[in-house]
């Protein structure tokens, strides 16, 4: 009879895990597709991205939905516990994820047409690349549960930072040289913050990850504003 | 002995719903007080509203703690089980708002000195009032737990997205009139959009207080999404 619970109660846990691993693979197909619309002007793949958000939502639903019987019906102790918290707490990331890459895709009419520089284009998908790269690394560390890569994902956020910061300083330099840049411009800074809030939910997910594992949060701040909201002040 | 545990279980809950209140308290407070020193460009109250963050994210962390302790310990169903999931969910709803309030204080520097007009100063009031009555409710229903009060809170975020909308229109126009109002306002576009989003973490907390009320999600979609996406786009 307790083996017979046990396998249950582990069957859950798998279920859990797969529709996240599901969710993962998703948010990074639609922070990816995202870009690459923004990038080639490509209306009918945006439209995609829009689409594919109603999966997210749903499956972040069913997610919580099958977390809360879970712990119901097995009421599970300490680890156990952590892990179906911990499912409720990164499909919820997961899910924001997604809803970042829906607002870019939905960026996607308003910068077509309007001659974005191939230089801020490509500021856009390096930024995207590294915010998914992070999002990867997170959930095959989501599969393999190390704790000590979990923080050093954690540690690395820096990295998109610096980036974003860059960015955003080229964009307004590029709507002060010509006022008709700046409607597009306004747009592309909004999706260079979603990407770099992207990256934040990776960060979050990094820490869930090492809190499953080992029951305490990852110590030490770790910086989770970007550094562009003081930019100007000194100048 | 039963009458004992409920006593400890009851006294756990309370716990958690004053800790929430304390932090929706606060949450309200960074919010006020971040835009009062974005408009009197008060340096020192916006450096007490990014100081408070630190409050908020240990409070998070201790309700966090407290749920889990409690879910283990007492393993609750139904109801008492909504009721703790609902707390995780709203704490970190509200350290979210925590976290924009901060991200608009930073800014008052960049913002400082540079004249922004009274008429964009007062339009960031108008919305972060919208935001401030609608966290206010929020946290009031969530004393009262009426169902149909949270779902009458959900359906209103509209107005909020409305003014968002035409402040950022303004904004725009601002910036395409004189290149030198770009940056300031860049930062100004950020603090409305935090501001929008703060009203959405408001919404996000009614979908939790009806959940906890009723056990299942209200129906029907609700915008998540600011229209501004799109703003530009047939122009």
């Amino acid at each position: 009879m307790t083996a017979h619970i046990y396998t249950a109660f582990d069957d859950e846990l798998k279920y859990l895990m797969r529709r996240i691993s599901e969710m993962g693979g998703l948010a990074e197909q639609m922070v990816g597709e995202s870009v690459r619309a923004l990038v080639n002007s490509d209306a009918a793949l945006a439209q995609k991205v829009i689409s594919d958000d109603v999966i997210m939502d749903t499956a972040e639903r069913e997610v919580g939905d099958k977390a809360i019987v879970t712990i119901a019906k097995r009421q599970p102790m300490a680890a156990d516990l952590r892990e179906i918290i911990g499912a409720l707490r990164i499909a919820s990331d997961l899910e924001r994820v997604g809803d970042l890459g829906k607002n870019n895709a939905k960026r996607v009419m308003a910068v077509q047409g309007t001659g974005v520089p191939r230089k801020l284009a490509r500021g856009i998908e390096h930024l995207s690349e590294l915010a998914m790269t992070q999002l990867k690394e997170v959930l095959d560390v989501y599969t393999t549960r190390s704790a000590e890569k979990a923080k050093s994902i954690r540690d690395r956020d820096e990295e998109i930072d610096a980036i974003y910061t860059s960015l955003f300083r080229e964009l307004l330099t590029y709507m002060m040289e010509d006022p008709r840049n700046i409607t597009s411009c306004t747009h592309l800074l909004f999706c260079a913050k979603n990407i770099e809030r992207i990256g934040d939910h990776a960060t979050n997910i990094a820490e869930t990850i090492y809190y499953m594992a080992t029951g305490s949060q990852p110590e030490g701040e770790r910086p989770k504003d970007d550094t562009t909201a003081a930019f100007g002040a000194s100048e």
